[in-house]
């Protein structure tokens, strides 16, 4: 049926969902997982289908693998609907409440916020992931995957719907867009008054196009330029330390690391440091002075150490890549990362309270860390339990999401037949 | 200058201002409101001329109103600064804290959301009301009136911010958008990554059109299609004084009630009541049942009692004019309520517990009242201190809003060297 149809069917589903308490959710949720259990073989062969169909088309080697399924993802994706289903309810929560002069009682109470769409690429946990959290928040949720996962898609979410109605759930609330052309896109991002978010998870180019084209509200994640700035004072061991894992624990993430920004007072004491614990690892763009320093102390065996351009400060490497840069003050390091920083994430090494503090003011981020990893950015380490994504945006939500961003408010107001004075 | 260098300016104006404390703010603000006081004569002038023109190029006398200005109404500006002066700060509260398993302390504060524009239409006193509301959140505000206003924002805007340089404020934090020519309003929809938020505060084509021409954040306000719901246990007398009050007492307000659903059971005791409590004043756009009720019981004197049509379902009349719909049961007032609402402000009135929980809960809307008038939805009545709008909207925030809906939020984490370990 056309989107339309589909968000209307949707709205209904929604206004049921959300009289579901939470035990109701989450029998329906376990009864999913369990349905994908049992519909194993069904989303294998579809699956296979869509990777032979994917590399017969040629499809690179890295985006058959995150198109691929086998029964140890499979279990992950039965353990994250588990998961959802062991988390706090986030509707229905009493924000605030109080008493106003006139004997008005007026609660605030979190609701779901309404009906969800997603849009995401290849990986077909993805659709599971997505339903699941969007269920247990109360929302209906439409379903956009790539068309390289259609059959894989299709096979998850009908053990999904099935498991769900056998578990007294609504299997309605959760529907997949059915054609994978790139029309469903630009009516999902034009379909004011039916969807009241839009979640695109996947590449930059994705987000860019979602985010410049939607007329209805979207979170934006997954951008993530970010820095990390050693001071003057900063524990040279521990900076070594931070910085690399910081980019190499997992280089593809966008809490990773892309440039370092250098006090020159520790230039000398750092770099070689740096250089030596990167070496045949990842590759070095340096400015003038950080340069200069490795030189100075002999450049490491498979070292790459090239210089730097305006460019690399722009740009998210999501690599083995690291640019450095000198600065001279933390007012001069805060300059250049809320210049060309993406808000994700930021971070100072310092054993200066004063910097710490002007740092932690200053940047303009979602994720502002003192003389830690910028790795840590992820909601699961946040303790929200599920990760719905990383918002690199300030309007609704802002960093590393848990299921609050899927509800919003409603005031009720209890009187005993009260009316308005003049004003 | 161009609006984009205008953005470029408030957005570094705002930098300097988010790291002003609430003291700082507030002596700037009560120095911006004696510089309003003492710029009178000037405000008067200006405003003289803007009313001049108004009226020799025919304006109506209502907008000529709105549009004018005099010392008592300029009293009232100042005193609102004054208020906004005496509100909590909004900004660099601490909303959480918690330490993770592995020792890393997080917390989440609130921080000012950054650039916002507000386009307004023809009172003046909105500019300084405006200016002042996002000058305590920490906000840089683009300021775009009318262009019938046009001399006197200047003059209010020009007093503001000189009293706020006065008061060791940050005067650029506060601009007004000069030309008055349309064309400012599309630079300001599309000006991606430049403004935070957009806040239209006028008649229902102003939010329209810019709810539906933003390619930025919107906080939509002001719709307000609103019901009572009279159900069969309601006392009769309390639901004549709430439907009357509000109706009657603020028709132009946006909570306000357009439509009256009334259970069939009590149609004939409530409707002559109602009629009687009306006539004269308000005009009734019937269905057969409830016009009968009132013809049955004989048509009081001087009432217009009309034939509904379903357009007056979908109408928000902001007039002396009330639609009446006989209904069967709590359902079918909460599915007229959910099919033809703006989701603002909507109430039920009763005496049956589980009828009020039912219509609570399944009501989609802002603001649910229970035997009071819808008339309560403002921030003012909330206690909110000062009135940002009502929004109708589910993102970001929904029903009367305080200066919070002009904040984000910013995690702030301290580690001891911690990196992240191996997925």
């Amino acid at each position: 049926m056309p989107l339309k149809e589909t968000f209307l069917s949707l709205k209904k589903a929604q206004a049921l969902l959300a009289l579901q308490n939470r035990s109701q959710k989450d029998a329906a949720l376990l009864a999913a997982a369990a349905a994908i259990n049992s519909a194993r073989a069904a989303i294998l062969s579809a699956n296979a289908a869509d990777v032979e169909r994917a590399k017969s088309g040629g499809m690179k080697e890295a985006l058959v693998d995150r198109l691929f399924l086998d029964d140890s993802r499979i279990d992950s994706i039965i353990e994250g609907i588990k998961t959802v289903a062991g988390l706090d309810d986030p509707a229905g929560r009493v924000k605030a409440g109080w008493k106003t002069p006139n004997g008005l009682f007026i609660e605030e109470c979190t609701v779901p916020l309404g009906v969800a769409a997603i849009i995401y690429e290849s990986r077909p946990n993805v659709t599971a992931d997505a339903a699941s959290l969007a269920y247990k928040a109360g929302c209906a949720i439409l379903l956009r995957g790539s068309s390289a996962a259609l059959e894989s898609n299709r096979a998850i979410t009908a053990a999904f719907r099935q498991g769900l109605e056998s578990g007294g759930g609504i299997a309605e609330a959760v529907e997949l867009a059915g054609s994978g052309d790139r029309g469903d896109v630009d009516e999902i991002l034009s379909a004011r008054g039916l969807v009241d978010v839009v979640l695109p998870r996947g590449g930059h180019d994705l987000i860019r196009r979602v985010v410049e084209n939607a007329r209805v509200p979207v979170i934006e994640t997954g951008e993530g330029n970010c820095h990390i700035f050693a001071d003057a004072s900063a524990d040279i061991p521990a900076a070594v330390d931070i910085i690399e894992n910081a980019k190499v624990q997992k280089p593809g993430a966008c809490n990773a690391v892309e440039t370092v920004l250098v006090h020159r007072d520790i230039i000398s004491a750092l770099m070689p440091a740096l250089a030596a614990r990167l070496a045949g690892r990842v590759e070095l763009r340096c400015d003038a002075a950080s340069k200069a320093a490795v030189s100075k102390a002999g450049v490491p065996a498979g070292l790459v150490l090239k210089d730097a351009s305006e460019a690399d400060w722009a740009e998210e490497f999501l690599d083995y890549i690291l640019a450095v840069k000198t600065v001279d003050s933390t007012e001069q390091a805060i300059e250049h990362i809320n210049r060309w920083g993406t808000r994700n994430s930021e971070a100072i090494l310092t054993n200066d309270m004063k910097n710490a503090e002007t740092f932690t003011q200053k940047v303009d981020a979602a994720c502002v860390y003192t003389n830690a990893s910028t790795r840590f950015t992820d909601g699961g380490v946040f303790g929200f339990g599920a990760e719905l994504g990383i918002s690199t945006q300030k309007f609704h939500a802002r960093g590393p999401m848990g299921l609050d961003a899927l509800t919003t408010t409603k005031y009720r107001i209890s009187g005993q037949g009260h009316i308005r004075g003049r004003e």
